[in-house]
């Protein structure tokens, strides 16, 4: 057994120290196979450490001598089952694939499970609770996830992109995997990974880049032993592992020469790739496709649909049980900024929503939250509610490409939040949550891309492994709070520290995080408008940057006004791609939500919100409020200095963040006040400085 | 004998067919050394292609038998001369290291030289006359250059640099010198390069980027040799290589741990490196070096000023008569963009000023044209004025860095030719060429960033041939008429083509290229007031690029005005770095010339020009003139099509060129156009469209 961190790798939220209860105590662990060797080793491991014991069955299935265990982590099926396993289980049907059940009686804490994976979730739960796994009595409780899907996708290459670097949008070092062309050697820290993943409820992770270039594709074919190697480390976690692959693959790895979905000879292909992968990856969940997006190639090409395109992969998959995350993120990224009526936004439902019914059943349509591109604000993409005949999933970006790239603390869990919540048809509907998980749980789920890398802190801003807690946690629990969230990652994390630090630590963290999402808003684009980045790395403001290039984002700011008109009245008509509440809500300019109004409407500067200000001073109020939230919170985090409540290296490296987001939240203050104010030529109300 | 140009590479101004007139003549070559070889053998291979002879003398100084030649190229210390020559001779005094006299008389066409170079130089001017060299008898002209030091600086990196490529700022291919780190193993090119450099008049170059990065640092020492190689290609043509150094060399190469130029160990180490590289190359010709300047090292690192930084590195070259060219380019990079009290064209005159008399005799500072950074109208930069006791040489870019980057026709000359006809004083005083040459021919001189690589046309836009072609002959000749220099490049360039080609070509080219600088304003940042392109690679709009920046470099736009008050009165200052009358010209509203206004005053947008217009009126009218001047330049080359008048494979890169220029115009024209409408709210006079 390996210790789960490598030397000098922070162990995010599973600290040996978060073991301490269950490894104090007397465990007995009933089942078999590797997810049940796995629990049976964290919990040695565990034991190791803090002095408990594991109970080891007996040959003919009875326990050991000694003492009655404190704790049972039990399969149904490895009966017979101790007494309390047995009362606590009475009248419970199947817990499901992944479920387990839970309860406290008569001084034994019992997990039980119908799978192994369920049973390693339980033991995560458990852990969860510390030592309140062990106090009163507690009725039984059945967890499972709300969707069987919880995936990461990584955006990373083999080589280094000379433009992108070995993550596309990586801000956490390198890749876990690949360095410089190469899968590492040392993968123990994949294993690490995998751990820290099953332990928040994710369980599949697509391991490229879903802009494959040359090396990557070979990943499919002659680099499968990459991918298999890193299948390897993160299997015995219950995670599967996913491939992106070019959709040109059989022209580009030395099959038919072209990619026309509905060529047999391509068919063919993809079915021998596919079950040459089978054959090395048994568990192999499935292809990643960006197709006809950004310069990547797809159907379109051959004068195909992307149901054909994305039916053919699903053909070649399904005697396997794998499955096609098709991505909905197809749009024009060559358009003409002089041209209004084009409407980036509308992408996505233009191009899918007609494709409705025509996908296979293991087809999972990859759809963005927004129909954007992961701003700190978008309104829910209407696709969600407009193909109930197809799989869907939402991808959410945990990774921080337009939230401050992990330099900035942006705890995005209240955002994700917010989207998994949204009910597109209105309050008697279901919610976004319920549509991608599925009525049974089979839905498409939620994917992310993920925000971690070789950064020893995995995540860079140690902060953001909040994110990647928090993704895991509402994919398994889309309705769970996110203060609880933050509460239970605080805990997990942090509950070493010195006597009384987690008490001074707690509220510090609270007041940091919160509503940093919200602070972050305030002092980047205003009023859902997006974008204002630094085109290419998209750190930092540029009012202008995208406004007159071919990417399809835009403002439309002149002397009078701002916004994007995308009203059926006057403008682009995306409202009309909602159904009703929603197309009437975002429409009217008086119901319009104040967070999204520039999304929706183009308006004058004096034009005046729903919550009394007018756009400009709102522009001038919340510019200088969010950078002075960033002020409180440097402050804040610069009085846990030397309390003990904190590792000093993780509180420098914070420290060090924070100073660069506080310069940075400055820069965007005074670059939007100064373009708005020389813009519209209205002064701020309350007379401060502008440059 | 090889042949000057290789296979596959355009002949550019030396195409064979330059010396028919010569070739097809009996010529007599007198005197020694190595550039009289050089001329010999451009004669004789001359002569091999077109018949005629090159008559050789015979022991004891006299010629051989033959009938008479009809051109004599001889040095005067060759004697004795043919008595034709001696009667050319009768009355001149020295000709100068470089200057020749050329005379026809009695039906023989003579060049007489002091030394090698004025004999090469002569030669080329045949070549430049044709056959007009042997028409009716002319008057013996002395021509000699304005300046003895006309220099080309390559931005070439060793290295390809991640970002900056092989050549920074390099629009014509890779390196003539190197290649991916590597010394290019074939150097025939670099050889035909100081051909066509000669013929230009241009007698030095520095091999490699002033931004000098660790690699390139080593050309100084352990690299040597590749400086030595080039140098041997370029001797034959007249032409010394100068070497662009690091200031911290001492610290990066393995010398004294501080590059301080006062440290005497530091002094100790130039001397000693120095006297390396003159063992090497005797001919050598200096260093250049960029001291802290947009990151570089220099003096400022050891509390030493930039007189102290360049005299260290004069002292080490004086023994050798080399020269240090200083480059003035410093100004603060890492700007506030809200403290509008900063003004980085005031920078080299703040810097410099101050150290006049303190340089060495031995080093040349090195003047960028304008107080920023070449864009395609700036004023004169006030340094050049305003250090009488330092040797100044004005420094031009040649590379079309700002001026559409060698996909745009854009002939520079008539912008170069207002440069150094400029007078600072007024009327009454000096030009600009005369204080860059020197009042002796001995100032510092003219050099410009070279626009040459390994394209095959040399410069990537063929045409951009005609502005490597006229710095080398406004260097020799700052008085020249561009129109007639573009005359003289038409005709050795193009003089091969159809019969008749020429009468068509050469209209053609003057329509499209005497007026192309005019243009290429029109289009872009409107009347001085400079940038607006994309940050970092420089091609194509972007308003607020820049804005928001360190770089310095702002147009201050608002709803009601826009351009930079350098005034005295209300502004930087900078207008009072001039001497009378510009300190008042540019300082006063209505006497500030139109295409200067917004590089000193920040205006109304309905401010009335001399022009008549408004400000707002004139950048629409401009920039819907230039998109057209454009659209006809290209319908103009179209009609050339087929014609005969020139190469097809040169008509059609230059057709794809202007294709992407007229693309680029209109959308100048299009965001400049858009950007100030949204500001201003100003329609169209003539109710044209603006996006």
């Amino acid at each position: 057994m390996t210790v789960p961190v490598p030397d000098g790798v922070h162990p995010a939220w599973l600290p040996p120290e978060a073991f301490r209860a269950i490894g104090s105590r007397r465990t007995l662990v009933r089942g078999d196979g590797p997810l049940v060797d796995t629990v049976r080793d964290e919990v040695t491991l565990a034991c190791v450490r803090y002095g408990g014991r594991v109970r080891h069955p007996l040959p003919g299935g009875r326990d050991g001598p000694g003492p009655p265990p404190d704790l049972v982590l039990a399969l149904r099926s490895a009966g017979p089952l101790p007494a309390v396993a047995e009362t606590v289980l009475a009248g419970f049907g199947a817990i499901g694939d992944e479920g387990f059940v839970v309860a406290r009686h008569d001084g034994v804490t019992v997990v039980l499970a119908d799978e192994p994976a369920g049973l390693l979730y339980g033991l995560f739960h458990v852990v969860r609770l510390g030592e309140r796994a062990f106090g009163a009595a507690v009725p039984a409780e059945h967890h499972r996830p709300a969707t069987r899907r919880r995936m990461l996708d990584h955006w990373d290459n083999v080589d280094v992109h000379p433009v992108m670097g070995q993550v596309e949008r990586g801000y956490a070092g390198g890749s876990l995997f690949w360095r410089d062309g190469v899968l590492r050697e040392d993968l123990s820290r994949v294993r690490a990974y995998g751990r820290l993943l099953a332990a928040c409820g994710v369980n599949a992770v697509a391991v490229n880049n879903v802009n494959v270039h040359a090396t990557e594709a070979s990943l499919l074919t002659d680099r499968l032993g990459d991918v298999a190697a890193i299948a390897a480390e993160l299997r015995p976690y219950g995670i599967r592992v996913h491939l992106s692959v070019r959709f040109s693959s059989p022209v580009v790895l030395g099959g038919p020469p072209t990619a026309d979905p509905l060529d047999e000879d391509v068919r063919k292909w993809w079915a021998a790739v596919t079950e040459r992968v089978y054959a090395r990856i048994p568990d192999f969940g499935g292809y990643v496709v960006k197709a006809d997006s950004e310069g990547q190639p797809g159907p379109f090409t051959y004068g195909r649909s992307h149901a054909d395109g994305a039916n053919a992969l699903a053909d070649a998959l399904e005697p396997f049980g794998g499955v096609v995350h098709w991505r909905a993120f197809v749009y024009d990224h060559r358009q003409d900024w002089r041209d209004r009526a084009t409407d980036r936004a509308r992408a996505a439902h233009d191009h899918f929503v007609p494709l409705d019914g025509l996908f296979r059943g293991n087809v999972i349509l990859q759809v963005k939250h927004g129909p954007m591109d992961f701003q700190v604000r978008e309104p829910v993409s209407p696709v969600v509610a407009a193909m109930p005949a197809t799989r869907l999933a939402v991808e959410l970006q945990v990774t921080q490409e337009y939230t401050g790239q992990q330099r900035h603390v942006c705890y995005l869990a209240p955002m994700w939040s917010d989207v998994l919540g949204f009910r597109p048809w209105g309050p008697a509907g279901p919610a976004v949550a319920r549509l991608a998980a599925g009525a049974a749980g089979d839905g498409g789920g939620l994917v992310a891309v993920s925000n971690a890398g070789d950064d020893p802190y995995w995540t860079g801003h140690p902060l953001a492994q909040a994110n990647l807690y928090a993704f895991g946690r509402l994919a398994w629990a889309p309705g769970a709070d996110p203060a609880t969230i933050l509460d239970e990652w605080i805990d997990l994390t942090f509950a070493p520290s010195a006597p009384g630090g987690l008490e001074r630590l707690r509220p510090t963290l609270h007041a940091i995080m919160d509503d940093s999402w919200r602070t972050y808003e305030r002092y980047t684009a205003p009023l859902g408008v997006g974008f204002m980045v630094r085109p290419g790395h998209h750190y930092g403001p540029d009012v202008d940057g995208y406004e007159y290039t071919p990417w399809g984002t835009y403002h439309f700011a002149d002397r009078d006004g701002v916004g994007v008109d995308r009203t059926r009245a006057t403008g682009t008509g995306f409202t009309g791609q909602y159904p009703p509440p929603w197309s009437e809500v975002y429409e009217r300019l008086e119901r319009c939500p104040d967070e999204l109004l520039l999304f929706f409407h183009h308006v004058p500067y004096g034009h005046v919100l729903r919550n009394g200000s007018t756009v400009i001073q709102h522009i001038y109020d919340t510019h200088f409020a969010g950078a002075e939230q960033v002020a409180e919170a440097r402050s804040l985090w610069e009085r846990l200095a030397g309390t003990g409540s904190v590792d000093p290296a993780l509180h420098a490296r914070v420290k060090a963040l924070i100073d660069e987001q506080l310069r940075c939240a400055e820069e965007w203050r005074d670059q939007i006040n100064a373009y708005f104010f020389r813009k519209s030529g209205v002064p701020d109300a309350h007379g401060r400085r502008i440059p």
